[in-house]
């Protein structure tokens, strides 16, 4: 049995959340307020990060936790993955795995700190903190910033998507699960700028569609209802 | 023949030297100002991020730019140090991997947004480059918030140099050779506090004196020497 710390809104926590569905894990999910600094999470991950996956009942070497979703996907592709065949979401030749490690980097990097994690902070976290925790208002600018920002990495996504079958080479990858990830969470935000691209559409929905996917298109923030074409599997 | 091109004070490349030179690689290195975007290396890898590594004379599948530290170091795993026996610089075991791996994202990922992105943008990139293109004198309160931040991570390092033979368990791996690139960057500038902290810096004593450290020890940037420890391998 699997545990997973994860938050509604983290890319990170949403990527390993598609890949244990794609897999077929039953997993016990459990929602962690990182910002609340538990000292029990903090002893299972001083980072104070998200993900943290548990594998319980696999003795002395299977019940140290595995922290961080890059971490996470490697670690879920050498113990289930690679037993997979075709169903295997990683490449098998080094420099394919290259290709999907570059995309899944650009995403939870790259991505995160020039778009992602601001809105998310900024649009999500600061309305469920009380005000003397940092809680309040979003900030305009970081918004604005984040809003200039994401229309660059929809261009180079949907260059991706018009020039291959799937974002990480001729396969469902790692690469789109985690791009789908960080598009989902702007999705509910209503910060994707669909108009831009079609290849990019067509690859959201078809991806969408998908029975793994079903679990965060019912994701639900209090008081922050997604917009409307979210959960819409024809947006 | 390898190429790579590197930053003499990025965190990333200096971490992947140590892995080339460990292996006893022999790479072309290349100096990329990436503050001037050149269109050439923006085709090479369009996130603008070092380093980058170039696998010459390999058939059509090698040829393909590796882009970015963390997918470099798995790649070089899995085409070199997977057949290195006990050389080898990851160890075998999923869990024991998923350890090394999360030093290795705290270092390249938190340590780097939380210390060293700022320490080197503000006392080293804005006195390199012209000040109409960002250029100037270091902003003393991201210094001074960087300052803050490296207790903490110094005290965690220092904790896991207490209780292990080597970062990431009992024999060395990525792990030391990531916070060593770090920590050989921070202490080029003086930014290491080593009085708080015995444990680690035996342990950096150690790594410093391996002939694959020796080459960034000669770095050096110009107009801005290093502190007079840094050689020092009695520091």
């Amino acid at each position: 049995m699997l545990k997973l710390y994860h938050h509604t809104m983290s890319v990170d926590s949403r990527f390993i959340r598609l890949i244990l569905s794609e897999y077929e894990e039953s997993v016990e999910f459990i929602e962690e307020l990182t910002w609340l600094r538990r000292s029990e999470f903090l002893k299972l991950n001083p980072a104070n990060t998200l993900p943290v996956l548990i594998e319980e009942n696999q003795g002395a070497q299977g019940t140290a936790p595995i922290c961080g979703a890059m971490v996470i996907a490697e670690y879920l592709d050498e113990t289930r993955g690679a037993l997979k065949r075709e169903r295997r979401l990683f490449p098998e030749s080094p420099a394919k795995r290259a290709e999907v490690r570059r995309i899944m980097n650009w995403v939870l990097v790259k991505l995160e700190n020039e778009v992602t994690r601001y809105m998310v902070h900024e649009r999500v976290i600061k309305s469920q903190i009380p005000r003397d925790q940092g809680g309040g208002a979003p900030d305009s600018t970081a918004i604005r910033a984040a809003r200039a920002n994401i229309k660059y990495h929809i261009k180079y996504l949907g260059w991706l998507a018009t020039t291959r079958d799937w974002l990480g080479g001729d396969r469902l990858s790692y690469a789109d699960l985690s791009v789908g990830a960080a598009i989902s969470v702007l999705d509910y935000l209503g910060e994707v700028p669909w108009s831009e691209n079609d290849a990019l559409k067509e690859w959201y929905a078809c991806l969408k569609s998908r029975p793994s996917f079903r679990p965060l298109l019912n994701d639900k923030i209090r008081g922050l209802p997604p917009v409307s074409h979210y959960v819409d599997l024809d947006f």
